[in-house]
């Protein structure tokens, strides 16, 4: 690669993983790195571990479900949970522009640690570094976090198999409309809100009810279109979805309309997609629709018997679309 | 805690501590982040394990004897070795400007590729981050690792007894002084050079020649001051430091002494503190001197009788002399 790096190479989309692969992977590539599943699988001793790190950026830094704060514990909480993992210890580092603002950051600390004991985590190690003003935009947090991975789970981006069901928790682009409506001050009827929330409680309902399942990935930057292309090219399956199925709040359904946008490609961040056997699939379906976050979980859509890596809609009208893999630039900061 | 933050907050030194304790121990709190360890010691299954994060925000990010890259992968290898660990996984999250130049990118991470296979961890996950152009100065990443703690080893910042004396491999304030004079332009004659290297190795070798050392840090921000001041009022001791011994470069002491620095609170990036039982100094200081990392390692004082927490040094003409806690604004962006 040559040039400068532009938005859209952190987008999570096509432009994200040519950089990923002709700059880190071609220095950093390894047997666990190179599986690029949400969190690495690594085994110390006898435990098998979920490692896992994301750094925030969010703008606005305050948002209507939400912090850059809440964000940061409930993605890496999220990292770990759909890597078949018991979330245990999570670090903090934050990097703060000079003059920010004490209280501020404080109800960003409070929230994080409300979410962290709701999750079952323990915030163990941190770090601080204050930058000149004007050089960093507020304040950036990473989180890194490693859990147990349980025994006999094996979930992983390469296991989707023909026959699976694709099961998601709940409405599409949440997050992400909530993130563009308050940066660019657009006022609608209606309550958009973030669906940021730590799903590893959902994630172990599910496995509880069936230890099997194949593949499960939370649906962030590049929305939807973005995780089932990756699983598509890792587990190398065709994918089926059916629009009529897509679950939208009528809120994100009318602001994604008007502004010509695919709530296919819009971050969620409390949201997963997970690859079940068809046997399984009510099974796990009824236990998720128990819990606070599924209620509205619904089948979106199926491996097929088709050859390739691709993943394709069934519209309302009975045509087919391809899904792509996001390319461009996509809303930037929005997580 | 009221107002906004300054940069002294973020220096390592009494106002970072403040607000640690202030806002972050005061929502974060627990058991394990409360030791205020360079890593966090866990426990998962039989492991024993260190897990610790860092973020660099290092200005200018190329400098001699390094760049942010290698000091990210450094810092977070040294955090976990002090902790008597074995560095074993690393995670590594880039925010980056739009902007930025892929080939400097490409140098930085070769560079970290390069140092995490000197000291023997992997690389496992990561992240990327893209931020409109202003919005962060340049590149800034987030290294988070974990390590296996030794079996039959406590070092801890608390075990500091009397009758400990203390070594250090090298000399003082090299890194703090090649960032200083590279970014204000001061043009010296002589090779002011960072000592920024992976310790794990060292560590290692100090371990087998003696595995009951009761205290190893590395002196980062605050420099030495700063470590000693933690470990005497974690361990409830009186620590005397002999002017004398303190290794210095030619081209930092002239330097320090021209400007009026006490090289004492310049920041290091490969040097150590560690306390150990008088009877075993020679023996570890042996094999440190055979190290090329421990060629310079000196004893720079000891744990007196004296009640009370507090660090001293005997000055060359026979005075005493208190080394505080660092105050105010150190030297922004050094690591």
């Amino acid at each position: 690669m040559i040039g400068t790096i532009t938005l859209s190479d952190g987008s999570g989309g096509l432009q994200s993983n040519k950089l990923i692969n002709e700059v880190f992977f071609k220095y950093f590539g390894n047997d666990i790195l190179n599986q690029m599943n949400d969190a690495a699988q690594v085994d110390i001793d006898f435990a098998r571990l979920a490692f896992t790190t994301d750094s925030f950026v969010v703008n606005p830094i305050f948002f209507n479900g939400g912090n850059i704060g809440k964000l940061a514990v409930c993605g890496t909480v999220n990292d770990l949970a759909v890597s078949g993992a018991k979330p245990l210890y999570i670090t903090t580092a934050f990097i703060i522009e000079e003059g920010f603002s004490i209280k501020k950051l404080e109800e960003i600390v409070k929230s994080m640690a409300g979410v962290a004991n709701e999750a079952g985590v323990k915030i163990v190690a941190g770090d601080t570094k204050v930058v000149e003003k004007g050089s960093v935009d507020g304040i950036f947090i990473n989180t890194s976090g490693i859990g147990r991975i349980y025994d006999n789970v094996n979930i992983n981006c390469a296991n989707a198999q023909v026959g699976d069901v694709i099961i998601i928790n709940g409405t599409l682009g949440d997050h992400g409309m909530t993130i563009m409506c308050e940066r660019n001050k657009f006022i609608f009827e209606g309550n958009l809100k973030s669906d940021c929330a730590c799903l590893n409680s959902l994630v172990d309902t599910m496995i509880e009810a069936y230890d099997g399942i194949h593949v499960i990935r939370d649906a962030t930057r590049g929305g939807v279109a973005a995780v089932l292309n990756e699983i598509s090219e890792f587990s190398n399956v065709t994918i089926a979805l059916e629009e009529n199925n897509l679950p939208l709040k009528e809120e994100v359904k009318g602001v994604t309309e008007m502004l010509g946008l695919d709530p296919l490609y819009i971050a969620n961040e409390g949201k997963l997609c997970a690859f079940v056997p068809g046997a399984y699939a009510e099974k796990v379906l009824s236990v998720m629709r128990k819990h606070p976050l599924g209620t509205d979980a619904v089948i979106i859509g199926k491996v097929t018997h088709e050859l390739g890596q691709k993943v394709y809609l069934n519209t309302v009208v009975g045509g087919k679309r391809l899904v792509d893999m996001p390319s461009g630039i996509q809303l930037p900061r929005i997580c």
